[in-house]
């Protein structure tokens, strides 16, 4: 498809993307799409009827979150791609026309969080992450704990702390424990990490009681964002046992601006990693239910210097998002639209693919040598942390744009 | 002070109390307090002109949920408590003159959930409880963790499938494994309990990066209601390891429809448990920090049979209210006004006062009499579980009202 607007060589953000977001234009909140280096304001777009074909109600067009608009359900969201394709590639269409309008530069451009999250879940689906993890914290017993291969283990997380790529986030005060000592200590957290994890988001809801089947478990699934779940692991570490980490988590979670949705993702759909043993059959799915995705983790120190540090790639996760899903539902829990369903930390087999600091610096025993000459075994003040995730198949190239935060000094509690 | 309404002796629903709620009238929802066997529709109030005094945008007393309302502040909660019982004990007050219209009959109003709950996080604050979970799940090592007396330990639940008395809730699926197995079950839970909690509704938020501290932190709480966290033991067990309660929890939690105010419960206030080893500073608040509120749970069979399993006490719990909060907030996190906080179930030291079955039954090995001769290990298809709450002191009672819910059937996945 050949557009009349310039979108640079692998730019994330082709034309077989179409990726949601919220822009902030004007001080309001806006639904938007990226187009190259672009991004198109949804809300302009529906007053100049763009979308009247579509049947729903166009204050979804410019509300502050993508919720309503994604209640809309499946057909619409192809609908507006659609649309946006042929706007995008048709001369003297109406978005061309009035591009000084519609259009704004993505460089620069504030984004917000493109949706209002009810509950987040966060799951711990690569079995790589779970065994390095399992060594480091647990190292008398087996690593993977006797349910892992049963059961896709999740847990709630904190919705409310969950923020848009950009924000800094504060050195979180915490309980923490020397070992072989019985007496806590409290301070600034020293062991703050990064989880590489990407998320989905609810696109339709189930009710309370009405479990979702794995055969209909994507259609409940709007698209997916990159997602670093920070993490204080000396925090982590005292506290997590027996209902699950806590503080050591909830200070902040990182989600990139944009939603990649399903449509976009359906051409780099892949296997899923062979499980054994053979999963319940309420979890059996179908065998080509994940997505080849590539991550790229770099470091930034405080001066600005780069250091690219891991590699992963989304179809590295034993679990699908379908089984997620399924398994998430089959008590009869109720999902929401907009709701968040984090992957856990996305770790390959390699050492480069380790998708935490923990594992790449081998709990602080290995330091990770930067560009600069220094090296980290965690964060420091000032440290920033950017992820990248992006598709490649047969020249067609999708990307997620970049997920970045910052660990800012806490001087005081 | 006496009122011209007839309020029936030892009512929960005192002239003291004026707890908020919502209720559903006409259709639509409607912020409301409870006097007596009378509900008083705020809406109508505020319409009336009987809320002029108070500087806060009338919309909030027609708000399907009460949000808004606490949004105004602790200022304003009370100038509409008193403002109430003015209108309450003057003859011919326009609440009075008014009453066909802005009173509604207690007894069958529907009631809806009080709050948008954001962000729900469950507590584990009963030393008792956390001691005999722990000789139930854990026999081989001490019961209490060396974390349970620094930390008043946490975790994150389902704020989506908190329901309002009187929902019943499907019996849910999931997998189980039974002692010894390596391959697990799946089917409905066997093992169904209740938790009877209280829990404190955010009525203040802090901003991410901002910390509550402890002296500051009842200011941020609106008030309190009752909380029964439906478990299912035999699923929590399985999956609980190493991140925590999820699926054999979140098939719902149900809430009373009074939030009682701090207000209201300040005459009730009494000295916490003592703490020993001293715990860190940032937890070291004042010592009547807990409320005496007596608790009771009364199970009630398909055909109706009542049998009082429990009566506990809000003021047996290790963990204040206060250093929950201060702790849920020293590394950060931000709480959002509506955001519920509940206890963890409240046992005391007899076995009388334990508040799950899985205690009064000890997992089963000692079931719990029922008044038609039945007996029960956990709860059966069709029981229902009736939890009060209520303060007794000088002549003066105030109550909760009740939490109640049922478990219904799930004949198949």
């Amino acid at each position: 498809m050949k557009t009349w607007l310039s979108i640079p060589e692998n730019s994330d953000f082709s034309i077989h993307n179409l990726p949601f977001g919220i822009v902030v234009r004007d001080g309001g909140k806006t639904p938007a799409v990226a187009i190259g280096d672009s991004i198109i304001d949804l809300a302009v777009c529906s007053k100049l009827g763009i979308f009247d074909p579509i049947d729903c109600d166009p204050s979804v067009f410019s509300a502050p979150v993508l919720n309503d608009f994604i209640a809309c359900g499946k057909q619409v969201w192809s609908q507006v791609r659609k649309i946006l394709q042929e706007q995008l590639t048709t001369e003297n269409s109406i978005l061309h026309s009035f591009q000084d309008k519609a259009l704004i530069e993505r460089k620069g451009a504030e984004m917000a969080i493109p949706v209002h999250v009810g509950d987040y879940t966060d799951f711990y689906s690569s079995k790589e992450h779970a065994t390095n993890v399992g060594k480091m914290f647990r190292p008398d017993s087996e690593p993977l704990l006797p349910n892992w291969k049963h059961i896709p283990v999740g847990y709630h997380g904190r919705a409310s702390s969950i923020v848009i790529s950009g924000t800094g986030l504060k050195r979180p005060y915490g309980q923490t424990i020397k070992p072989g000592e019985s007496q806590p200590d409290f301070g600034p957290s020293q062991r703050v990490d990064i989880e590489l994890e990407m998320a989905y988001v609810i696109g339709k809801a189930n009710k309370l009681g009405e479990p979702v089947h794995i055969k209909d478990a994507e259609d409940h699934i709007f698209g997916k964002l990159i997602f670093n779940d920070w993490s204080a692991r000396d925090i982590q570490k005292w506290e997590y046992v027996p209902l699950g980490p806590f503080l050591g988590k909830n200070f902040g979670s990182t989600v990139s601006p944009w939603i990649v949705t399903m449509e976009a993702l359906e051409p780099f759909r892949t296997n899923q990693v062979d499980q054994s043993p053979e999963v319940l059959p309420y979890l059996q799915g179908r065998k080509d239910s994940t997505f080849d995705i590539k991550l790229d983790v770099t470091h930034i120190t405080p001066e600005g210097v780069e250091t690219h540090i891991a590699h992963s790639n989304f179809k590295y996760l034993y679990w699908s998002m379908a089984q997620q899903l399924t398994h998430h539902t089959v008590n009869g829990c109720n999902l929401n639209i907009g709701d968040m369903m984090a992957s856990g930390t996305i770790s390959g087999q390699e050492k480069s693919s380790f998708g935490s600091m923990l594992e790449l610096s081998w709990a602080g025993k290995e330091p990770i040598e930067l560009k600069d000459g220094t090296s980290r075994k965690f964060l420091l003040d000032g440290d920033s942390i950017r992820i990248n995730a992006y598709c490649e198949k047969d020249g067609n190239r999708i990307g997620f744009g970049s997920c970045e935060g910052t660990i800012l000094p806490n001087p005081e509690y």
